[in-house]
């Protein structure tokens, strides 16, 4: 185990979020909230010194051996937990949330892109909070690490399993063969995207710019923190519209944009998960369209908040401009597959991504049809390419860990003895990194109903489902920590 | 396609069908029901007279193609659809269910050894139906084909495919090289311990000897039919006891029997799956008893109800003695758990199966120790022997369909609107076997409250979920009917 090589990673990341935290310090400073700028400053302040301190300490260290395989997913997976960890601080000690186990469930949701609150009045949090929450689901949806990759150098080894666990998804879709090249375009089109629906935005006069900025980075995230009371249903229809746009957006492959602006067009819409996702979109929205048409509610009028609640809970965004929990049961059930299926592998949204899914039912009936016909050798596509064997492993691995952890987190967060459907979609809603569910979860702000050992369990699963699972299950091995 | 083999199966399988149903016109003369035996007698009678005429017809023909793969799996699927749909036919018309969908569901969950119910009063059904209820769940668990294969010889190919599409689990436990053999074993083994059961509930004076062998039955087949609207709460303690025992009996890999007879302890007891089945029976009574200990209920007065509930669930037999929907909604998750997992394989209960559970959780193992050890070479073994990757693609691929088809059924039972809790766990109740759930379905004779349409739902997940999916996937899949 590469020890030297992690504690040099979590030093950046460390450093990293120093410097983030100096953001929502310059939003307390413009909204004169000296109080909440000089808390986040000082934890800023502490961040960057120490992260300073131990990357000058270490700055002759040559770390010869590489940084392969367990390093990397061991690496990420505490990155992760360390973030969430730090992020809480300035919130608990600000006194927006005066507990700190709260605190480290809102800072996970955040970095997670989850977008679970524990605040059920966010007019009394401060701006730099406010402003934080937000800023923190950009910087989840695509990666910590995948920032860091793309401004700093790697040295020695490969940073290949830093970037699979933390890109979501089967397998790495590189876009260039250069890994920090690839980095850096994501987070260039992440930015481009981001900037643009910003400026869209910016066409609705009622709309401030503060509450545009964390709007528009919830979007990004799909991560789909609240930044006032009256959440996203205040805003008005076009800024809906655009959010349902952008958020289906932010939950494609990135591949697609890549594809698209380097006028491989062909190619770009001849993607495979791309027409899966659209069409599985398409397919929800028809089907809550008709069962609200045939259950007596007018389903017209309706119209976006269906597009917008498929496009939230299948990009596992979590905002809400309709109480769906007043639907019919089977809208429920329409959405929570949405939910468990989530978005695109290599975007931001969180769930089981659409790739997997086609890759298992590709392998179902690839079964049934070598079933049928014995002597013919099938193989599994993808984009007219043979998936390896290795992949379809993996994300059968990844599934079958997926439901063990899930019934596992059902269990324990049962004890709290709400009801099955407020425990299964709170668990889901953490899990799969979306933040709203069914029952007594139907908003997003309302997680503080659970014990705090309920809340220790979500930011586990928030982590879990954020990392896909195997670095997290790494992370807590014993084999993983001996000599 | 060997249709001429597939259709002399079938033959067999309505002809054996007549014969049984002469055992609740048997019944009905015992009892002076004179109507209902006459009905039983009458369909008997037909059904023994076609298949006797197609037997004599066919009976020249040499089908010299072998009877391999596909045409296995199929005949199978199609043997259990034509067996209910047949068992449906005389609860029809004697008028015990006044609705031939409704009697198609109540005859494929006896089949099927769900046990779930459209009769929501059993004092006014005539005692053949009572009867042939419960022999269809005996039947059932076993199977049909197996108990043909064991009593006749199979002419050309290969019968190995029907004894893979009708026995649980991942893999044909063959206790002795010869498959005919087995499947005498495995209905030998399976009349002893059902006589056993019944010759020990003898000793109780208050038990009627006709609910005895009903009850029996039901226990044997994992099934759950109750004999009288009071169900098994209404028998005495010293019942409830062995019946608790009878279910784990039957809920257990029938190789372990086999090896205790023929003397082999050591094997016997140091079975994989035996283990892993007790251990999880016996996790869940804990946790259960110790929740309800905590949770202000008398525990220990629960003890016997505990044991029993999960015994019952586990196995997927679905008889209720105490009203676990009043247990905190801890208990709830833990007996889903339960149920999702079943029995063993080889055994007759329902459910994904004991070792199917023990080969995945071992996959995940397997992935962890060689993420963190590249370079070594893990395999996954059972019983000490490594088990082929063809065994793990399979079960992984029975998980993902499983897990497919229980999102599409929970969407098509969801149009009827119940609560989530009861459409899930009636779904959940149907597929795994079990025929109680929780919300509306928490007790066995309620499944009446669901439309014409989730029935039919319901119908073929108990079938798909008795077979193991596979079979009916082929019998369903238009590549299996080209030319």
């Amino acid at each position: 185990m590469n020890l030297k090589g992690i504690f040099k990673i979590l030093n950046y990341v460390v450093g990293i979020e120093g410097v983030f935290l100096l953001l929502p310090a310059l939003v307390g400073v413009i909204f004169r909230q000296y109080h909440a700028a000089l808390v986040y400053f000082a934890v800023a302040a502490v961040c960057i010194v120490v992260a300073a301190l131990f990357i000058f300490i270490q700055r002759h260290d040559p770390t010869k051996r590489g940084f392969y395989g367990k390093e990397g997913f061991v690496a990420t997976a505490l990155s992760w937990f360390i973030l969430s960890l730090i992020g809480a601080v300035p919130m608990y000690l600000t006194g927006d949330i005066p507990n700190y186990v709260d605190a480290l469930f809102e800072s996970t949701s955040g970095y997670t892109t989850t977008g679970a609150s524990v605040i059920p009045d966010l007019s009394v949090i401060s701006l730099p909070t406010i402003f934080f929450r937000s800023f923190t689901h950009w910087i989840g949806g695509m990666g910590v690490l995948v920032f860091i990759l793309a401004i700093l150098p790697m040295s020695g080894g490969s940073p290949l399993s830093i970037m699979k666990a933390e890109s979501p998804g089967p397998s790495v879709s590189k876009m260039v063969p250069k890994l920090q090249r690839t980095a850096m375009i994501s987070y260039g089109l992440y930015i481009a995207l981001t900037v643009l629906e910003f400026v869209l935005l910016l066409f609705d006069p009622d709309m401030p710019v503060f509450e545009n900025i964390c709007h528009t980075m919830g979007t990004a995230g799909t991560g789909g923190f609240s930044v006032t009371n009256s959440g996203p249903a205040g805003y008005s229809p076009y800024v809906k519209v655009v959010t349902t746009v952008f958020m289906m957006l932010f939950g494609a492959n990135f591949s697609f944009y890549f594809l698209l602006i380097t006028k491989k067009f062909r190619d770009a819409f001849g993607l495979e998960e791309i027409r899966w996702y659209v069409g599985i979109f398409l397919g929800a929205v028809l089907m809550i369209f008709l069962n609200l048409h045939f259950s007596g509610f007018d389903a017209r009028e309706n119209l976006l908040g269906i597009f917008y609640s498929c496009a939230s809970l299948m990009t596992t965004t979590g905002y809400t401009i309709v109480d769906f929990g007043k639907w019919p049961v089977f809208t429920h059930v329409v959405l929570m597959t949405l939910m468990f299926v989530g978005g695109c592998a290599g975007s931001t949204g969180g769930g089981f991504k659409v790739s997997r899914i086609m890759l298992m039912l590709k392998q179902v009936g690839k079964e049934v049809r070598q079933q049928i016909h014995p002597n013919q050798v099938y193989s599994i596509r993808v984009d007219k390419k043979p998936v390896s064997a290795d992949v379809l492993k993996s994300c059968n691995i990844v599934f079958i860990s997926y439901v063990m952890i899930l019934i596992a987190s059902c269990l324990l967060v049962s004890l709290d003895d709400f009801d099955f459907t407020t425990t299964f979609s709170g668990v889901l809603a953490t899990y799969d990194n979306i933040g709203v569910g069914f029952g007594k979860v139907c908003v997003g702000g309302c997680f503080n109903i659970f014990s705090w050992h309920s809340k220790l369990v979500m930011v586990l699963d928030m982590i879990a489902g954020r990392l896909e699972i195997l670095p997290v299950l790494l992370l807590f091995h014993p084999a993983t920590w001996k000599k």
